[in-house]
Parts: C-alpha cells; structure tokens; sequence
C-alpha cells in the first residue's frame, strides 16, 4: 500500500518492541522492586512514560514523516487518521503490572490513512508475543493463527470485567448480566490488549469493554482482521481508531448474537 | 512426620506430574485434535479417566498401603483422613483445557492423617510448576515463593467466578457483589488450582468459590499453608478435606476483612 513495506516496518517495530519488554522486565527486577515498594504505582507511571519516549524517539529518528499516539501524550496531537501513526501502550494491564508482575502487554499499532496495518502484543512475562501485517495473517510466537471457527452462544467463553456487574450506573448492566447467564463461561485478566489477542487466538470468543482507548485495542483490530474476528463498540457502532469508547470484539458467529442483547 | 520423607515422595510426585503433563499435552497435539474435533468433551472425560488411571497405577505399585481420592473415582472409597492419602485432579479446569488448550493445570496433593504435606500444580501450557511439602517451602519452577505480604482490601485483586454475581439463587451472591465493589480488581482464569496456586504466589490476594470438590483444592492449601496464606469455606468454616463445599482461601490480611461481608 502506497509502496510502504509493512513487513519491514513489522520487523523493526518487533524489534523495539522486543527491546522495550527487556526494560520493563528488568524495572521488575529484584533490585530495582525494592527501590518502588512504598509506591509501585510510581513504578508503573515512571515505566510507561519511559517507554513511550523509548518508541517516540526510535519512530522519529527512523520514520520522521509518522506521527504517534500514545497514552502519555508524548507525541504532538493527532487529530486526523491521515498518514502513518503509530498507536502504542507501554503497559496495558498496569493494575497487573504493579500487584501481579504479570499478565501485562506492550500493544504497538501501525496505521495507515485509517486502516491497521500492523500490530503487535507483547505479553512480557508470559512470553507470548501476538502480531500480525494486514493482510499476511497473525501469529503467536510465529506460529500462524487459523482463522476463528464457528461457536455457538452457549460453548462461548467471553472477556470481560466482573465488576461492571455490580457497579450502580454502567451503561447495559442489565444486558450484560443476560450475555454473563447465557455463554458458557467468563474471564477476566485485566489486561485489555491480551484478551483482544486471546479473542483472535480463539481462546475467548469475545470481549466487551465498557471504556478503552485507541493505545488498548489499535494493535488488537490488526490481528482479529487477519483471523475474522469483527469488532465494534459495545452498542454495535463502528469503532473510531482516535477516540475513547466501549469496545466489543468477537467471533464473527456470535457478535450478531450478543448485540441483539440489547434488544 | 512418621519417618516418612515427603520430600521424597514429592520428588517422586513431580516426576509422575510432569509425565502426566506431556501426555495431556500430547493429546493436544493437531493429529489428535482432529479426532476429538466432532466432540471435545469426550476428549476431556478421556484425557481425565486416563490420567487419573495413570496415578493410580503408579501410587499402587510404588505406595500400595496409600489410598487414592481422585475426581472419576478409580481408586476405592476415601471415608477416613487416616493414614497417607493421594488426591489429585487429572485435569483442573475442563473448560479451558477444551475450548482454550490453556490455564488448566495438574493437581496433587498427598495427605497425611488429614494434614497436607506435598501439594504440585502443574500448569501444563503456561509451564508454571508450583510445588511444596509441609514445612519446606512452596516454590515455582524451583524458585521460593515468598511469606504473602500484607494487602488492604481496596488494593487487592480477588479470583471469583464472575457468572456468580449474576446468576440467581446463589447464596451470598448481595455480599459478593458487596466485595466486588470494595477491591481493587476482580480476575477469572476458569481454573480453581491455578487460582489457589496464584494466591500462593501473591499474584491474588483472594479466591472464592461456591463449590469445590476436595481434588480442586487439596494441593493448593498445601502451598498456602508454605506463605502464610489462609483458607476456609466461604462462610469462614474449616474445610473438610474429604468433602465438597465453599472455599475461600485469601492473603491472612484480608481474610477476616472479607469474611465480614457476611454480617
């Protein structure tokens, strides 16, 4: 697309990514913890910003002409999907950062004039690393992912947050209480990026997000494309890759399913 | 204990474990996958009776005067505590074992006089391997899990199934949406041994289930026991290591915290 070559871009985007989970991992060090213990959460405010410079600075000395979009506003503002942005979280998950040490992913995207056209998570600790170029399939760990296969609602095991149950004044509580009763089961680890990458491993047949940013689901869109995957918002609109909102992503056999739920 | 040396028999626990663990993982292997295509269940009900057999055998040839408590009830009846006693659940976490092929582990705890001394679970995929005898230690792949820390309730993560906060007639289901709201964060890995074992490893603060059979969770306390981790039915009773019921095992912090939810 427009002579740009995205493997090669996908490559050096590993590459940093690959360094990046080298630095976080050795902030998590026996060492460095000490230093943090009366307040992890300066650890996870220090590390994110960290690596967001880390990127900002490799993307403009080797891509001058791309912008960034990132959680800690580093880069200048985007306001338009025109060129190639990169959409990057250091740290997704960082209430697992800070308590677990794991279940945590760097998500790097790469869009062009709107359309995703590479993405990577990286789940650090658990060493699995999810990316994928458009249109030349998704991988774990360089091991191709089929594409998603038919379910049904009841064998369907969903992602999502359980606390969205009990809180007074979500948005669709109710329905989601009537999805939660009708799949087979449901998981939570915290992590937005990983669960949008376990939804195009086929190990969740969906995940609903009440709230995310585009750092949290622009790398995982790039990888549920290459296996089928469909995504939305929570009520079924399309997804806009600058702004902040629900998010519902699935096996493209039950999406239509679940959103009849709100009905 | 009784001139028995259990580091021994764990030794001999982990081998038989981590052999169980490549046949499950054989059998997920794509040739054999296939088969079992038209109906995973079936898969699983095997894999389950061909592991627990697997056991069996074993603890009869090597440990003829032990007896066997195990899910498919292979081994004869296990009305007493007494004496040294094998229980063991082949495959903890069914669901995910069928429909992710991953977070579901191998259970195994042997017993003494009704007191836990060895206890492993196996995490076949994500190769995490959690062990402990009674007064050793409990370890993860061979490194020291450290005594639990002290946690505040609205900093803790807690493991709970979330189809419970939503499904009527569950008894306590006001008082666990109650703690839902309280904590930081909620997690669901569909594995009650890996969730125990996760508590162990300070990843939760806290577990709670409905209802266990004693082989989800004999293992587990054994590693709690090793980290100063606490442990009851929901309601805050002992656990009848022969029988089913609630369990909540929990940081020693926040376990009478949680346990007042119920008044």
């Amino acid at each position: 697309m427009n002579g740009i070559d995205w493997t090669e871009i996908e490559k050096v985007a590993e590459q940093w990514t690959r360094e990046a989970g080298d630095i976080v991992k050795e902030s998590l060090s026996e060492n460095i913890k000490v230093e943090w213990k009366s307040n992890p959460d300066d650890l996870v405010t220090e590390m994110d910003r960290y690596v967001e410079r880390f990127f900002l600075e490799k993307i403009q000395a080797k891509y001058p002409n791309h912008s960034f979009l990132g959680e800690e506003g580093s880069g200048e503002e985007v306001a338009s999907t025109k060129g190639t942005v990169w959409i990057i979280d250091p740290i997704d998950g960082t209430t697992n950062f800070v308590h677990q040490q794991f279940n945590f992913a760097i998500s790097v995207a790469v869009y062009h004039n709107g359309i995703g056209m590479v993405g990577m998570i990286y789940n650090v600790i658990g060493n699995e690393f999810f990316s994928a170029v458009r249109n030349h399939g998704a991988y774990l760990n360089g091991e191709a992912l089929s594409p998603l296969e038919p379910v049904s609602l009841e064998k369907a095991i969903i992602g999502l947050n359980a606390g969205w149950l009990v809180t007074d004044g979500v948005p669709g509580r109710e329905r989601l209480a009537n999805i939660v009763n009708t799949v087979r089961g449901v998981r939570s680890y915290g992590s937005a990026a990983i669960e949008i990458a376990y939804v195009a491993a086929g190990r969740l047949d969906g995940y609903i997000s009440m709230g995310l940013s585009p750092w949290d689901f622009a790398a995982g869109l790039v990888l549920l494309h290459e296996v089928g995957g469909t995504y939305s918002t929570y009520p079924g609109e399309e997804l806009n890759i600058l702004q902040s909102s629900s998010v519902f992503v699935a096996n493209p056999t039950i999406h239509q399913d679940i959103l009849k739920f709100r009905e």
